[in-house]
């Protein structure tokens, strides 16, 4: 699957596949960078760049079987980039854009898994998916933005080795991603990443009944619940609250006791803080919630699939 | 030095010490819990405590030589805690205080090094100091908030190993800490963490010409600038703008560019999200600033002091 068969930029209720996969398959996803390969050289700038062009997401894809109510487990197996990525700052744009006074692009050449930021400076890479989401529930929303459905959540931790759990609106699912970070940190807060081309190897699951409000990532480690609104302070309550439900059901605790324990064991934390709506994040260590409430039954149904499929 | 011998619960630009040490001296700082020792069952409530005893800091000790324009470094050799603390909720109060319906308190016994916070959850405790500042350059603001002097940052980091750098704005600086916990994740999203009696071991050190707005801490990995403000959105941009500016003076890098760097390696995360003010911190990776800027004759300056000690 390639940008190149179709990308969409904007999540809605209504999403036309592109293409369609079955529960347990694993499938590459060549995704376009952030501003659509209008980013060549560092002549090239963020504040010149086609808005109709920027962060496309590869998709749809139908997932057969997936319907409303049901969550979409999607596994990143493997996130492959491209060569050189570039890194950008725009007047307005950024946590500190009202300091920036012109736009600037570096190109950021990617050797040896690092992405060498100066001659003295280079990063060991950690590539991720910026974008992915689903079909929405019902508004239509910009890939530029985050909610409910995933979009542009810029978290750092949907990267190889993990998951992202996304709840399920319309039948197929209509999974699209773009927007590969080379490595970005939390916060992002110049406004991107090392933006740059990149192929995402993935495998997505159904977990039928696991009913979820809102995105969560898990790790190696944790539970990680994603909210996402107009202000830090309102996307961290609504992780808050997310995360203290996931511990209460999760544990067969009283949500006061969730409550005060998420105090002590779970941090808050901020995935992005410069996109239309922020993202805030809180981790729950598995030390302190194996599995998501429901997830048992659902794991059990999910064997099933996995082996009629060998 | 003891609570008893006296404590502030308001820190201003005059503030009378109740002792003196020199710089580059260890001494213990004995502090009483937040609330006063006013809670000691489940029976006693947040919502009960007389708040003229809340959040006291144990001090102000005048640490001689320290002159306005100076840093003051504390860096944490041990916290030792009592046997017993408590978490507590209250309505209106945390992330989710619109949720509590009423007031609650657990009382969480510290055994072999764990906080027992119920037959089936034990949290391996890591004490910190979530109070501790200097004389204000101006305001009197009390113990409650966090701010340029420092006070109620609630910053986890403040712990055993590490530093905490605050900017000295009156003669003798006039430091006073308090507020222990045994542990308490980034947030302390229910309002407090396990809130405990403990005696804090310290040396504070003077450096001269250091000029620092805020407060700064450092741990073994890494220099976090943090910023306190009434919203965590404005806490974040401060603690962004603040850390870029140390990064790019640090490294003599051009702003634009620690900008763009800052985006790819440093962490914007949330210290607390529930005092009056909130607390960001933009954590530097020590791998990209060994040091911060100004630091090196200072750290001359630190070891002629040393050396005349011994």
């Amino acid at each position: 699957m390639s940008y190149k068969q179709g990308q969409i930029f904007s999540f809605g209720p209504n999403l036309t596949p592109i293409a369609a996969m079955d529960a347990g398959e694993t499938i590459d996803v060549v995704c376009q960078d952030s501003c659509g390969e209008q980013i060549r050289t560092e002549a090239d700038l963020l504040s010149k760049v086609d808005l109709d062009h920027v962060n496309g997401a590869t998709g749809p894809i139908e997932v057969r079987g997936a319907q409303p109510g049901d969550t979409l487990r999607v596994r990143i197996l493997d996130i492959r980039v491209e060569k050189e990525g570039y890194v950008g700052i725009e007047p307005k744009l950024g946590v500190l854009g009202d300091r920036v006074t012109e736009a600037r692009t570096r190109m950021v050449p990617i050797r040896n898994g690092t992405a060498v930021f100066s001659k003295d400076v280079r990063i060991p890479i950690r590539p991720h998916v910026g974008t992915i989401g689903v079909a929405t529930g019902g508004p239509n929303l910009s890939t530029f933005y985050p909610h409910d459905h995933g979009g542009n959540l810029d978290t750092k931790e949907i990267a190889k080795g993990n998951a992202v759990y996304l709840p399920v609106s319309q039948p197929g699912a209509m999974l699209a991603l773009g927007d590969i970070h080379a490595i970005m940190a939390d916060g992002e807060v110049c406004v991107t990443g090392v933006e740059i081309l990149g192929t995402v190897r993935l495998r997505a699951d159904i977990l039928p009944g696991l009913a979820m409000k809102r995105p969560v990532v898990e790790t190696r480690e944790s539970w990680m619940a994603l909210g996402s609104a107009e202000t830090l302070d309102e996307a961290a309550r609504i992780a808050t609250a997310d995360g203290v439900d996931l511990l209460a059901r999760g544990r067969g605790m009283a949500w006061e006791e969730a409550y005060m324990l998420a105090s002590l064991v779970c941090d808050l934390r901020i995935s992005q803080d410069v996109d239309p709506y922020r993202t805030c994040k809180l981790v729950i260590p598995k030390a302190y919630l194996s599995r998501l409430p429901g997830m048992a039954a659902n794991a059990r149904r999910r064997s099933r699939t996995a082996r009629r499929r060998t």
